[in-house]
């Protein structure tokens, strides 16, 4: 066995993030539902992100990854690849199995880890232990998070999709700290999707105490304080559940109401300017708000307070510090597309009602004009009942897709 | 961080097994089939395991735990708790969120793991890798495996349920060696469960040919011999399952055609007992035919071959020890009960579709004499969608239960 390095050694030597291109702007929404200002001004978002007919979230996990590998020269050292997600297609057969031939190994270790949201820091802690150990060999880890969140016609203001593919080894940009680490785990019901129900069953306000009951309960019983982090990344489903966050964070360290404001504004602002555009990412969630904060380069040198959180119920807060700054023109960090180019009718938002069948959903494309880009993977077909098959969305065009 | 001991240093210290009560007699079905002797000379097996109407895989899996947390003497020293299913009712929720009460514990690690059977090893190797990192400060962990294999009535010779809770820690009955193991994954379709689909979509002479390829990959990377091992314990789904695992090998190790019947005899038949009576136990089932050999008690000081497999595809071969011998009367293994009591008309052995809702499921026990007994867990009700309410098989009977 490879001596082990200590834990806070290994962290994200890169990550990249995937957007849907495909954007709903919130006033359009808010027009439609005739409740203006409500998501905008109550809830921060600007616009969610509606994937494509042709997107699944096999599909979503297969671009993050592979613009992943791109980024990091096509590494042939992963020992480990595990997937989160609350949004599978198929009961038995992991997403992971679906990526693992990208890779081009046979001999990897890890397969899908679900809790809700949380499932993307269960995994990347189990990342964390797997490399750890040293059974590995000095082989690297790869977490890929993958959501497409759909809350039913209703609630489509919740809607959103997101990707994250994170490269975890011993050289990291962002060392992740688990050692002093607070977990919370209990039976709680804020959140469900029970298999015979279409959409996800929920009560928004417990969701939201919940998440910030957990966050209370992690900072009592972390070993270190407010001084000891410059940033806050939580987990959210809207921008205005970070602010709930930030406050929460603010009251257990005395801030006075008047300092909340600025204390929002020095220390979480900054990670939320991905998912005002994006919405709800489920899994994806925390870790495309840290992919934002690199993004804007002032956190290199600096400890990061990252809170996880998924219904049901689980929370962790742990640390994280940024090590070294991102190379200049750096592709460790892949940002997402068109986060500036809101452009689908409101009417388009709702959801496609996923856990259709392959064939049912091709036929959407049919009906829409919502394509994955050339640059994203999409679903093109299914040889048989539960055997989808991918490709680049320009190598489907080139070959006439599955129509 | 506490000093890491080497990984073969933690193992199972106590397990328990449940297996639902009643039985179809394979003899009785196949009249019904008209197939003489294919599903018991073919398939090996006398009997499979039909779960009560008031259970599903949560309750399996409370049963479980909750036997396994009698016998070891309610341990409050618990950091992680891991669920591996195929057999999931949720999307989103995990079944560790509804177990987690059990141990009266709210700051536990882990979560569900899955893919297909290998979800159980993927979730030991997990928690193994948790407790080698020292971040639990000596506490130990907790694997749940449950499922129900329901594959339709065409196919319910196939069926089966199980259970299996194992308490894993630093004083072992049974080290877990994973540092000299072997994993293979790649992307295989000869199972799976599609959400649309109530049934699994499978290729079962695939699934048997994979099973043996991946066995046979791994013993040529495994840095270790026939020699090396005493026993071979397999992944299964049914008994016949078990002696191709056991011909593969000793093909691999060139024994002679003559000689593979003793070959099965020694190194693998003793694990068989119980699978014979149960059926496919998904997750559950290398462990519960390691529980099989334990209980016999001639597999003290001796090395075992693990080989987990799961379609789709993933497994690992690798090591264990059994390092002291059970106490006498010991409550560390608890044998499945009624495995001599094939008591139901093979007509009862269909699936009962358990993806339905709870309050659907709950009305078949108005038409069945199948009920949990009054040791096991039962689904007693559902206060709201997708919040299914379990307790003690007697406790439901006592208040009247949900009807």
């Amino acid at each position: 066995v490879a001596s082990a390095p200590a834990p806070s050694s290994f962290g994200i030597e890169a990550m990249a993030v995937y957007i849907p291109v495909n954007r709903v702007a919130q006033p359009d929404l808010e027009k439609m539902h005739s409740c203006e200002g409500k998501y905008t001004r109550g809830l921060g978002q600007r616009a969610i992100a509606v994937p494509a007919a042709n997107e699944d979230s096999v599909s979503m996990a297969f671009t993050a990854l592979s613009r992943l590998m791109v980024a990091a020269g096509e590494p042939t050292d992963i020992g480990f690849l595990a997937v989160a997600t609350e949004s599978m297609v198929d009961r038995s057969k992991s997403i992971k199995s679906e990526l693992v031939d990208r890779l081009g190994l046979t001999d990897t270790e890890g397969t899908d880890v679900y809790h809700a949201c949380y499932g993307s820091t269960a995994a990347i802690l189990w990342a964390l232990d797997w490399l750890a150990s040293g059974r590995g060999h000095g082989k690297r880890a790869i977490v890929v998070c993958t959501d497409i969140a759909e809350w039913g016609p209703e609630y489509c203001v919740l809607n959103g999709a997101a990707s994250v593919a994170l490269l975890l080894g011993p050289n990291p940009v962002v060392q992740l700290d688990a050692s002093t680490s607070a977990t919370i785990s209990y039976n709680g019901h804020d959140f469900c999707k029970p298999l015979e129900q279409p959409y996800p069953v929920f009560d928004g306000p417990d969701s939201v105490e919940s998440l910030t009951n957990v966050l209370r309960k992690c900072l009592a019983r972390v070993p270190w304080g407010n001084s000891d982090f410059s940033y806050l990344v939580p987990h959210c489903t809207t921008a205005m559940m970070c602010r709930r966050a930030s406050d929460t964070a603010a009251d257990f360290f005395g801030v006075p109401a008047k300092d909340r404001a600025s204390y929002f504004a020095a220390k979480v602002d900054p990670c939320t300017h991905w998912v005002r555009d994006i919405g709800s990412m489920f899994t994806a969630a925390m870790w495309v708000n840290l992919a934002c904060l690199l993004s804007q380069g002032q956190a290199v040198n600096t400890n990061i307070a990252l809170f996880s959180y998924g219904s049901g119920t689980m929370g962790t807060l742990w640390r994280a510090r940024v090590v070294r700054a991102l190379p200049a023109g750096s592709a460790l960090i892949v940002a997402p597309e068109g986060v500036d180019t809101p452009s689908v009718s409101p009417s388009q938002c709702s959801a496609l009602v996923r856990w259709q069948s392959a064939e049912e959903w091709l036929q959407l494309q049919r009906s829409t004009k919502m394509l994955a880009p050339s640059t994203a993977f999409a679903l093109i077909g299914e040889e048989q009942v539960g055997r989808r098959k991918y490709a680049l969305a320009e190598d489907a065009d080139a070959g006439g897709g599955a129509a």
